[in-house]
């Protein structure tokens, strides 16, 4: 009993090892899909052609097409997070928690370039959902800064900040109205810096 | 051929009261659903039924379902539009333009409890669209007041502050997160003060 465990142990190990080669090779095939022909073209039977793996293979590691650019994006999401949590100032610790801030919306607005179009699509239907776990991680962030700003209602005053860094609005400003990347960032500190200023006054 | 025409007339005149009275009805009916039921109840079927008339005539007025649901939206932001743009002061003209703004944030957010739920209805899969034009003159109307305020970039400013006033967030923070109208206008407050003050610090 206990070889047969060990046996189906090490089976799975080897499983895992399979899955997690396949869900590589996968996500790498679909990132480049998106950032040759765009997410419109990220399509289950693409992906899988382009990776040399069956379609069922994509369906039993992603679920679905939404599941596959969740992942995506999760992935972006990662390295991200990253660089604000434990990457070097002044986006990651050791700066002023108001230049911080400012780092904060000037690297979201820059990597619209890279994975807005991903971040886009796996947006839910209605709008981002501002409980999905990386908007919870992305407002804990915020609001830990604006706390150390002692900016009044540093929770509420996250939800505000996050609204304008979603994907969605930051494209359609780049891709729709024009507007450059050096705009944004010129607006989003007027903001942080309006709102650390705004401490005791209103 | 004349008389013809006349006729013609006078028949499309005749029509468009019909026209008219069949729309309101159904709106009327339409409101009261969602009133008491909620958005998800509103099919085309029950509309017509408490309207007395017949299915057909729902969707030559409206088209859809989501046709009723935008119209509703639409008639909603009318009477709001009116009391921000020719009503009586803090909301309308006349006051400073920084009580306008405060007082347009405390309108948008007091008015979800009415409205909120057909304009989060209402609004296009994927999040709100900015360019609609409802959005596009609740922006113009706080770009005027920013630039009164001579906030640094109030085009781009009125962006900001309408992604935080979207009916989706509104209603998240109410419904999901417990937050009362009090402190959502207090946090909108620090947000524009904020914006006043941030004027040639940034």
């Amino acid at each position: 009993m206990q070889g047969e465990g060990l046996l189906r142990v090490t089976g799975d190990d080897g499983e895992r090892t399979d899955a997690a080669r396949n869900r590589r090779l996968l996500l790498d095939a679909a990132a480049e899909i998106v950032a040759a022909c765009g997410p419109d073209r990220l399509t289950t039977d693409a992906v899988a052609r382009r990776a040399g793996v069956g379609k069922g293979t994509v369906f039993r590691r992603f679920g679905s097409r939404a599941g596959l650019l969740h992942a995506l994006a999760d992935e972006a999401g990662r390295s991200f997070q990253q660089a604000f949590m434990a990457g070097p100032p002044p986006l990651g610790p050791g700066a002023a928690p108001l230049e911080r801030l400012i780092a904060f919306g000037e690297a979201s607005i820059g990597r619209m370039l890279l994975d807005g179009q991903i971040l886009r699509a796996a947006e839910q239907r209605g709008g981002p959902d501002p409980e999905h776990p990386t908007q919870q991680l992305i407002r804990l962030h915020l609001a830990m800064l604006l706390r150390e700003l002692e900016v009044q209602d540093p929770e509420l005053a996250s939800y505000q900040l996050a609204a304008f860094l979603n994907a969605g609005l930051l494209l359609h400003l780049q891709e729709h109205r024009g507007m450059s990347d050096a705009r944004l960032a010129a607006s989003w500190r007027v903001l942080v810096v309006g709102l650390a200023a705004a401490r005791g006054r209103a």
